[in-house]
Formats: C-alpha cells, structure tokens, sequence
C-alpha cells in the first residue's frame, strides 16, 4: 500500500495539471531498518520512526496514513491539531467513536481550512466516477435495488497463513471492514443516498489458521500440521440494507469466493435505467437506457477511457485502460485541488464515519439473529 | 405455458427413446369457447370445461396441472386418488398446509405406483443438470457460498398493467413465489442440501397498477390516469440463508431489475471450485476448477451441448443451443421414464412442500423485522 | 437434419399463424428398412425408395431435399417440373452449372406459382433477421467492412474419423461450402449487398483420416493404425472480399479451431455504427450506434426475445431463448406463407446460385496464388 | 508517446529489481519552447534541439527514439556507432532498407555490447507473456490457425481531421504500419515462426480530411467545407499469411471499425488447445486446453495478475489490473536487465526488420491484384 501510494504521489502532477507539486519528504515506519528500505524505495529523502516528531515539522505540510486501523484515530487528530492536511486510508477507524472523534477533528481542522479524506479509492476508477454522473444527471432514474458484491479468494485455502487481518483487536472485522466497507461506501456515494438500516449475518468457515514461520520462530514456512491461530474475525458478511429513498440494497462480502479475485461488482436499478460494474474488468461500465426504442435495448459495454470520462482525458487514448494504482494517482489530484481551493475533498472523515456506524449496524445485527438495526446517526 | 407443455408432450418420444408414447387427449378450462380454441391451438382431440369428469375416464392416465396456484391443492389431490398420474406446476401451492396435503396425497399415491412431479423446469436444463453432476462428483467440494439471483424486469415501469400475479389471494405471494421458489428449489436441489433458516426483506416499490380496459369493461386499454389497482403481493425480496451442511446463501428475486430480462442466476463457491450460471445464456456453464496448475486458473466457459452432457446428447451437434421449451421436454422425458419404472420422479412433491416452507419462512422473516426464522419441519 | 425438419413442419402452425396446415407424408430414402425407421421416428405414415414417384404423387405437394449435394439438381428440377414446391438445403449443388440450372427451372416454375427455397437457415435466427432490419433501416449506415468466421473444431484431432463430408466428390468441398457458404449467404443478405470478387487461400491439415469399422469391413471402430482414407477436401479456408457497394469482406471457416464448437460469427462496421453476432450465443446481437452521445458510446447486447424482434413475439416471454432447431421452424413459415402468396420464398435458388459463383471464385483463386478473381455474372 | 516513456523510465525501478538505475536526462526536440516545456512536464533537467550533439555526450548512455518513423535511420545509426544503447519505436523505419541498415548497425554495435531493441510494446503485456510462455509449453500443442485483427475507429468519422500519420511520406503506411505492425510481431513471438508470404488486400474508404485550423493558418478548427488535404495511407488492410511451419494467419488492421476502441485481438487455434486474447480486456488471456476432460472443456479466461505470472508478481495483488503504461515499464524492465547482460534484448532491429519485410510485401501484394507474394530474406 505505501507503494501505490508514493506512485501517486510521485505521478499525478505529471499528468494533470495540479495548483501545487506534491514532494515526497520523509517515510515514518516502527522499525529502523525497514524504513530506511522503505524510503530508499519508495524514493523519500529522509525516513523516521516517530510520527509525532514529523507532524511537528515545519517542511512537511500533508500525512498520508497507511498503517494498521487501530493507529488511524491517534495520528490523524494530532496531525489535524498541528494544522497538517490528512489522508487516511479506510476504514477509517475499528470503531464508530474513534471515527467520530476524527470527523469531529476534522470537522475544526477545516474551519482553519485544513483539508482531510478518507482513502476510499474506489471513487476514483473512471467507471465508477462516470457511473456517479450518470446517476446524478437522472439517467437510470429513482433507484429502486443496489446489489453489491465483493468476492475474494485468497482465504479460500483452509491452510493459507494467519496475518493480522484475521486478529479482530488489529483489524476490527474481517471482510466486513476489509472490503465490505468499500461496497458501503461506493454504494452510498453512487446513488447519492444513505443507508438507514440493515439486516446481516456473518460467517466464519475456517476458525483456525496456519502460522508462518516467523511467527513461530521458524526459519521456514509453517507446516499444515504446525501451530495454528485462532481466527477472530469473518471470512464473509452478507445483509440487506433499507436506503433513505427507498432502495433496497443486497450487499455480500468474502474473502471464500473460490476463482473470484477481485471481483469488486455493483449494479444499480432505477425506474429509468440500470448500471453494472465489475473491477475485474475495471474500464468498463456497463449502462441499461430504458429510454431506447424497443427492440433496441440492451446492456451497453462502456470503456470509460475517453476524453470526456472522468479523469481518462489526462492519460492514453480511448481504448488504453488504465490499472489499479491510476485510482491512487486520481485520489491524490482531487486531494491537492481540493487543499488549493479547487473542489471539496471527499469523502470527507464524516462520511466515512457514516459508513463506520454501518459497519458497527452490521455486526450488531448479525449478533442479534439478522434483525434490523438502524443505523444511529444517519444524516437526516 | 399450456402451450410449452403441449409441445413438450408432442415433442419428447421424437427425440428420447421413451418407454411410453405420451398422447394428448383432451384440454381442461373454464370458458367452453377459449377451451375449444386451445384443444385444436395444442393438437387435442378434445376439450372438457370439468376437470373432475376427466379425471374419471378410463382413457386418462395422467393430468398436468397449469392452472394459478390456489386451484393445484383440488385438482391434484382428486387425481393422484383416482390413480392418475399428476406433473404440478410449481409453486406447489399458495400456503403450506395444502402444499403438505399433497405431498402426503402424492406419498400415499405412489405406494399404488401412482406417480407424481412439481414442474421446476430448471432443473432440466442440461448446464444446470451438468452443475449438479459436478457438484455431486466433489469437483467443487464442500460448497459455502450459494449467490442466487432471479432478476426480471417486466414490472419495471410503474404503469405495466395488473394482473392477477399481482393479487396475493391468486398469487399467493409475488416475486417470492412465481421466480424466488425457483431459486430455492435449484439451490437445494444443486447443493443436495436444505435451507435450514432464513432472514428476509420484502417490498412492493409501485402499490398501484392500471387496469386494463377488459378489466374495467371497456373497449380499450386503460388509461394512464385510468382507474388503477391495489397491487398485494411483493416486487422483490431478499433474503440471506443458512443451509443444513453450513453454507451461506444470499438470495434475491426481483421483477423490477431494469433491463434483466430473465437473468436466472446461481453460483456456488466451493473449497475446491465454483459454478456460474446465467439463464440469459442458458446453454453455458462456468466452471473453476482450484485443482487446475496455478497461473492457468480461470472460470471456463462451458458449451453444455455436447454428447456427453446432460440430456444434451439427444438434440444437435455441440454448439447448437437448445431454448426455453426443451426444458418442457426433459421434464416429460423424466416423468415418463419415472413412470415406465426408470428412474424416481423429482422434485417429489414432498420436495417441492419444503419448498413452500422455505417461501413460508421467508415472508415470516419479512414481517418480523428480517429476524432469523428457522424452517419448519425440514428433513433432518 | 431430417429430424430438424421434421421437427419444424410438426411445430410451425402450432405457434405461427399460418394459412396452410403441413403434413408430413412421406419419407424417401435408399434403404428400405433404414426409411421405414426414420418414418416412424419422425412421424411420417408412408415411405419410399423411389423419390421420382413420389414426385408423381397427386397428394404431395412439397419436396423437402435433405440428401447430399450431388443429388440436389435432379430430384429438385424434376420435382418443380412436377409443378411441386420445393425447399432444399444448402449448398444449393455442388458447382455452378447445376445451380445455374436449377435456379433456372425454379425460375420458370414461379411463373407458374411454384415455389422454391434453399436452406440457408441461419437468415431465420432472430438476432440476424433483427441485423437485417437494422440494416435496412440505416442504422449503421454505410457498410465499410464485413467480418465473418466460421469456427469449428470436430476435425480438430487428427483421428476423427473419415466421412463423405471429406470426400470431394460427394461433398464438393470442405469447410467452403459446408460453412463458408453460411458466412457468404449471411453477408450477403445482411448487406443487401453482393461480393464482387475474392483472394483466397485454403488448407487441409491433416491429410488421411482413419476409417470407421464399418467403412471397412469391421465390426468395431477402426483403430488408430488402421487404415486411413485420403481427404480430398479443405479443412479450411480464408478469402477477402470486395463487396459491389465498397465494404472490405474478410472471411474464415474452419473444422479445425480448437474448442470453437459452432462460432458462426459476423461483425458489420458501418459509418454509423456497428453490429455483431455470435451464433455460439443465438440469442444475442451486439449493436453500436455512433449517434449515442458521446462518453455514453458502447456495443449494448441486445437479447433477441422480445416481441417486436423477428419471429420471438411467436414464442416465450422476453430473454427465454430459442435454440437451434427453431431456424428451421421459421423457415417452415416463411416458406408456407410464400406458398400462399404471403411475402416472397428467399434465398430464392437464383440467390443460392450466386451464392455458389462466389463458392467457385473462392477456389479458383486459391489455386491461383490468391490472385483476386471476379465472381462471374453477378448481378449488375 | 514521450509521456508513456517518461512513466516508464521514472517508474520501473521502483517496482522490479534493476541492475542499474535509469535516469532521464535530457530531452530532444525540433522546436526550443515546445521542448523545453516537455522537459519540465517529463521531468527530465535538460532540453535540447540537435540530438546529434546530444549523442555526444559523455553522460548520456542511451537514446530512446520516439520521433515519426522516417527519422529513425539516422538517430539509431549514429547512436549506435556513438556507442549508445538504443531504444527505438516501432515502426522500425519506414521502408525495408532503411531497416536493414539499422539492423546491421545494431548487429555490429552488439558486437561490442552495445544494446537496442525495437518498441513493439504489446509484448510486454501480462497476458500474452503469459501466452507465449504457454505456447513454448507446449500446451497448445502446433499452431495451425492465427487470427489476428487490430480494430480501432478513430478515422471512422469522415470528416476526422488530417493528421501527418495519414501522409505516406511521414507515415509510411497506414492502418498497416501503425497497428497492423503489432498484430505482425505478436503473432511471429507468440508462435515462434515467422511469415513466409502473405496475400493482401487495402483500402482508404474516405479519400481526404478537412485540415485543421493551425493547418491551414487560421485560428480556429476547419469547417466541415473547410479545405481538405488527400489521404495517401490505407484505412484499413486485411492479408491472408503463411507461416514457415504451416499455420495459416488471417490478418486484418483498420482504424474505421466504429465502435472497436483498442480491439488488439490475437487467437491461436492449436492441435492440443487454442489461446484468445483482446487488448480491450488487456488482463486476461482465455486458454483452452484439450486435455481436460470430456464434458468439461471450455475456454477458460485467466486473470493474468497473479505472482507467477509474467511481470505482475511486480505490482498489486491478484484481480487488480495494470494499465497500457506498464507495457512500457516492463519494457524499460527488460532492456535494462539486457544491458547489464541479464537476458537478450528483445525484439532486435533483425526481428524488427523482418516485420517490415513483411509490411513490403503485403503492400506488394495489395499493389498485384492480391497474389501471394513471398517474404524476401526470411530466417531459414
């Protein structure tokens, strides 16, 4: 992640045209060494293992923050209070007090126009932007269902190691928060629209896994037969969720989707039109207009890679798809226009509290039988 | 569907070696005109408006019941006591308490070799049936994730007309009912598993529909202001499920998926594979095989019209598709052998009685805030 | 293929309107028991080995042709002598001179209202008779390039056995005319237009091929070290074309595609926008409009099932497909509406010829270097 | 294209290990202003406007050729007489001996370990690595079939403005030299054959292009009655190929095909399986092999992102996609990896130069009436 994120860093004042040239000063890690490594690699003049100390320096004037959840809140309200624009990779918090502790932060920070996001990456593939246009110019109508998926397979394999993503005290939840919170969140962005309450149940089909060697102090690759670890977290999560408006959403995250690697799908349907997207196939959107003529309906494949998509026109001609780490490049420009004045940066630590008090809805839910919970707090 | 059934009948000894040579003798309705006009449409030699007198002729022995669900319960009770032999259009029933008078009326049938079969025509379609002889292999392992989709869009614009689908003392229910228990029954019937619990939400986005002019006793269709209808039954539902060997299902049916026509979906996911299917491309299967050597992995599309596939082998040389209507001529196939003695008739009406416990529970869950509700009386 | 048809003249009137109810009356064959089984299996209360008197017949009234081309000319020119319609299949002949002669008895037949038609059934798939209005109407404009495949592979291994199919002297040639005449006839007719002249090229990959047990005197399958015959026909064959109206043509058909079981596909890219189909999918037809906004531009899949497309509005609801054999049911009720004056039979015998010309200039070229060859008496 | 360079050359080492580590120093252009803004935008410290004095530089070790193609002799000679490794856009040259002449240029300054290699960057895709890996497998056994087509639509709007790459004395050829190119060197790589002779046949279907304004001196775009200036390359190509080892290509290169973005598609039909892959879905190759089983067979579509796979163990986690602009950072990859004597650099100017062979002689087949002409100077 701290490599895709200082490609971005390093890449997007080279294709668009930024108010201000980012300039990647100092890389903060815990451990000496493997800091020195990191900067040297990801091309930082200078490295530290004290995150307090660089947030009070007078050169460096933004923190990204990639490290673990459980550190977010501590490091992103003291660099706010030190006047540095933040951003913070999601989840934002583990838990909905922490992340309300950060919007309420930022909330101050930006009256002192100290600017802050949360790294929902997502919003920036150009398929999904589009999608976000096409909703909002009316074109697929009222949003009657929103059905999200988010199917991985790297847990599939009952024996693959044991990493603190499976520690629920490190990672909160597992694909709950892993990769369910970017579905909530592109979802709730998409339709323009919040979810007011949830129905969910989660699953865990392998309670126990594999240690690695160096977690055991091996000098090899844990054995199927060695020491296993408890896991503590679930390996999928599905609910229904009530939208505001109307919407009823179906929403199913794993990490157990046998072949599926990345298959991060949302599929919209409105009284006027639908819109299905799927990551795997990252450049494409594809758009159902209710208002062709009968008999020539039908599911459009849309390459979002041209001049008038959403950020396509900075980079190759229509047809060039772009990768994974553009979505980066893309967060970081709407980052910087929005500290130069230029736009509003988003989403914003409230909104990204708003999908931690949806993630917290989920679990409780799930712990009391699938009954609907509402969400605290909703905007209103 | 009369008419698919008809050309099923007249279709099946064409192209399977059948034990028997089904003949169609006479057409049942309501109306002696309409019933006359549909005798000669389907190739009967006669037509009868009282189905009791058919029952007792000597020249019947067997009865395929089409007509709305609250007639199956009467009809079919009446005919497996007469010692007729009974294909029941699904759902079954409209309650559990009739749909379980069947299935014990159809028990006690078949101790006299009466034989008896729930019409869940998706059964028979050759990817479908190959899905369930691979999973029946172990090519995908212990399943844990079953994704069932029935998305149609013919409800979509909010001035379709009513019908009768639309009125819960016909219908019984809405989507649930008429696509959601075709889901059901290819879920269980593809794991060789049972729902054992569900938590479901329903709703009904349009509460209003336009008569037509016949409805309201004019000349032409209604009015887009004209006098509209109280529709009863639900647009949708979702529900997530607990399957008896513990796999998670998700599970939604819907009439108002924009621009999905008839996208009747299920995948599996696996410990050592999944299955895809899409109704939309009915004659193709997706498999992934975690066996395959890693770095040549990958869904693969399946033709499933080759010899050596499913009913497949009967028809025309790989590559050339089969539609809708053959899965009507499997179904005539199965029975027919089931009743020369070849082969056991399923869904057994006892099958398709669990299912009606299934939709039962689901609509429980809806109206208990989406808390989990456990099967009743599902096989242990 | 007799099933397929017979199949089609049981079913036509069963879903289509038609003025004259067919009968099938007769089976011809050489082998007497052969022709007595196949009349039982296909429904038909007489057979003969004597084609020329059932021609004589004063109850037969259509000659449906089925038999090998080399035998097409003569039973077709005595049947429509006979003043008996006739529909036979394609390859119209197996060279010019017979085509041209039977194109020219047909001819003076329609003078005397006797009617012919020659199988190119693909024309009755809905998705392309949707492409040919598409067409018709301009929606793609001017036709700028033509791109057809035909991809099989039952030839693939080398040990699939010998048939008359590889034989020149029965079959004419190999992938040429058994599925490169589907992709001329469709081109043609799609564009309403005509080829003009071709460069081709063709191959035969494999030169002998085992002989099955009982082409040899055996009781079993021959084995691999068997004898072998000798193929005297294309395995396969590519050509471009130029089109009288100026589009680029560029043509494959092959046995010998790995794993493409029946990919019948053409593109059409026009100066308005683009279509596409895949008979691998049947159902379906890609379409590109470039008067679609611009950043809203993408081929949109049309699924071919719903009322208003050619033939569907016949059948099932909107997205339950079709399959394979109901091209020849649609041939059946073009034809017998032809016969009742309803619309005109096509591909007429005189289209086929044509058909048949481009055939010829395809291996004239072939054994010319590729040099290009101009189809002789084209249409002017 | 000096953009996509400069990515590549500013990026490659932070994400492969590299034996050297490359920096852009200088950058060379025709105009001082225009160049001195590209330097800044590229990042590199210098500009200058005479890369002869350029190539005399003692701290400049290699030159990468992004100029048009009737350019590249002399940059290439001189650099590689200079002793400078060199990197040079494809085409190659623009007419074949010119080609030649750099290509024993290279051969000699590789004799004194001087480096270069010929741009055709599609090489570097993931996905066709891959392919060309399973091919040297094996895996699909011999290559009889190679489909190749390049479809692009740029020029599909009569009234596309001219562009110098429309002028056959910058350009060279057409829709031949700038994709069909591509399509020529993959399907020689992938199959490790080459062409023998080919048979061809080219069109311009719009015969000249408004100018526009800066063209024409005036200050604004041309109008559609504007002054146009004469075509003088082909739109599109399509050419029948001969390989050495007996596979029969289909070529065809067009940039009218509306709708077809970036349609770089390449298949290969082999005795033991066949390959599929579309540059419009760069990620993913679809393999099908004979050996699976019977009834499970099918083409299989790969994500081409996992760590075994070619290039992608570099950058994210399986199922998140590269862009086009990782072609050019694997090939910055390789070449340096070659020039510090780790791997042959590949595609030599030799290689480079056959391809323009074969472009001569699909022109020269165009140009005779489409009779197959002989690839002169093949390897034997």
């Amino acid at each position: 992640m701290g490599r895709m994120h200082a490609q971005a860093w390093r890449t997007a004042h080279r294709f668009f045209d930024l108010p201000l040239e980012p300039e990647l000063t100092v890389v903060v890690g815990r451990d000496a060494d493997r800091t020195a490594r990191a900067a040297r690699t990801l091309g930082a003049a200078e490295q530290s293992t004290d995150w307090s100390e660089v947030i009070g320096r007078a050169d460096v004037d933004l923190v990204d923050i990639c490290t673990p959840g459980d550190t977010h809140a501590a490091i992103a309200v003291a660099a706010l209070e030190a006047g540095l624009h933040v951003l913070c990779e999601k989840p934002l918090a583990n838990d909905v007090a922490e992340a309300e502790r950060m919007a309420q932060a930022a909330g101050r920070a930006l009256d002192r126009g100290v600017v802050s996001m949360c790294g929902f990456s997502y919003r920036r593939t150009p398929a999904l932007a589009l999608a976000r246009r096409l909703v909002a110019e009316g074109r697929i109508g009222q949003v009657r269902h929103v059905r999200a998926q988010y199917l991985q397979d790297w847990l599939s394999d009952p024996d693959a190691p044991f990493t603190w993503r499976l520690d629920s005290n490190r990672a909160g939840s597992g694909a709950l928060g892993d990769i369910g919170a970017h579905s909530i969140d592109t979802a709730q962005w998409l339709t323009g629209d919040h979810i007011e309450g949830v129905s969910a149940t989660m699953r865990t089909f392998v309670d126990t896994r594999p240690l690695l060697g160096e977690q055991v102090g091996l000098g090899c690759r844990a054995e199927h037969d060695g020491p296993r670890e408890q896991v503590t977290v679930d390996d999928a999560v599905a609910f229904t969720a009530q939208f505001a408006m109307g919407a009823l959403g179906v929403f199913e995250a794993t990490r157990m989707a046998t072949g599926r690697r990345n298959a991060n799908r949302i599929e919209l349907n409105g009284d006027r039109g639908s819109l299905a997207f799927d990551f795997e196939r990252m450049n494409e959107l594809e758009l159902y207009d209710a208002a062709d003529p009968a008999g020539g309906q039908g599911f459009r494949r849309i390459q979002a890679t041209e001049p008038t998509h959403p950020y396509a026109g900075a980079w190759w001609p229509a047809g060039h798809g772009l990768g994974y780490e553009h979505l980066f490049t893309h967060q970081v420009v709407d980052l910087v226009r929005a500290i130069a004045g230029d736009g509003v940066a988003a989403p914003s630590f409230a909104e990204a509290a708003q999908v931690q008090r949806v993630l917290a809805s989920v679990e409780a839910s799930a712990h009391a039988d699938s009954t609907y919970v509402t969400v605290e707090g909703s905007p209103s």
